[in-house]
């Protein structure tokens, strides 16, 4: 296969837009980073596809939504990342479906922040972290019934999903200073996450930012 | 491939489920279509996977989320059904994200009258069918530029992004029995996706329901 050119356009911030660049690193694989200032929203929104941003161009052909894009990408990437059959696959992309409908609140939260916009009528901190108590509780036993609690969240090698969740995990603990530290298996999952091999560079590389 | 038995679970109703049983009738796929009572909602909950109902088993094995099965079985079916390449496959995605987005407050809407749980609170069917107005648009445009508005969503030949935006468009009429006629080019669409073979044949043997 032809090396492909990706870009990825976002604003200055991890938030949505991290899994990607997770699952970028993890492949080995090359992107262009673009980082769009808070001030650009309109001209953003004009250029982007459905969807909004984040997006991504393969070749300067867009693509839009985080889980379309993950999907497409770790198909492309191989690395077992989609599972080994059609049905792992499905199930991995019902796992995405739902961890991206509890982080709906969370995102919404973070975009106003990202984009300076007035806080107002916005949920507190306390209130965004306990309503997600229940289905973080579901998605650690989802880990506990796939790989023991020790291993990855759909079984005992790394999958696009782990690249969501971690993502996930590392918005909440922004918001919740002491969120993984009340819940060891899953701090123990995301320090592996963060662990894995380029990952953990990319981690170390990346730009700072407060989201 | 052996035969796989399907089993739908969902409240006797359209609603989330419906685009589902389209691409079932579409594909000339017999399926057990279960319509649990209202009165059920906590048994179906201890039962459903993650994301709740709808969801489907598949030779018992379960999965949640509509899109989730959707592309599952578009998958399964070939026919097309996902397009010719991982890149149409992957806008598919995308576009089928976009219509869910567009269509959560209306499903949920339609959630409570399902559940006959009380509508305080929600909004108006005026206002829902308004907040609809931009994105349907914009879903009216991809149709134009994919097959001119004279074919099927995502070009020339029926896709699974058919039934979800059919299903959709359908439950907006259920809500606004004018909202059809003020967009023609979409009233014809929904018309040629109702005309499809097995679809057709599935809305006139199909349990009438309100919602």
């Amino acid at each position: 296969m032809a090396s492909r050119h990706y870009k990825l356009v976002y604003w200055d911030a991890r938030g949505r837009a991290e899994s990607i660049r997770w699952l970028f690193a993890y492949a080995g694989q090359d992107w262009e980073d673009v980082r769009l200032p808070a001030g650009q929203l309109g001209r953003a929104c004009a250029q982007a596809p459905l969807g909004g941003v984040p997006y991504l161009e393969v070749d300067r052909r867009p693509l839009g939504d985080v889980a379309a894009i993950c999907r497409h990408l770790a198909h492309q990437f191989g690395l077992g990342l989609t599972g080994k059959d059609a049905w792992q696959a499905a199930q991995m992309d019902s796992v995405v479906e739902f961890i991206h409908e509890t982080a709906r609140p969370l995102y919404a939260w973070i975009d106003r922040r990202i984009l300076g916009k007035p806080a107002q009528g916005d949920p507190a901190p306390e209130v965004l972290i306990s309503n997600v108590a229940a289905p973080v509780r579901q998605l650690e036993g989802i880990l506990l019934k796939n790989s023991g609690g020790d291993r990855f969240l759909m079984g005992r090698e790394p999958s696009w999903t782990d690249f969501v969740l971690g993502s996930f995990l590392e918005n909440l603990q922004t918001v919740d200073t002491d969120f993984l530290e009340m819940r060891p298996v899953l701090e123990a999952y995301f320090a592996r996450v963060c662990g894995l091999k380029g990952v953990a560079h990319w981690l170390e590389r990346r730009p700072p930012t407060a989201y």
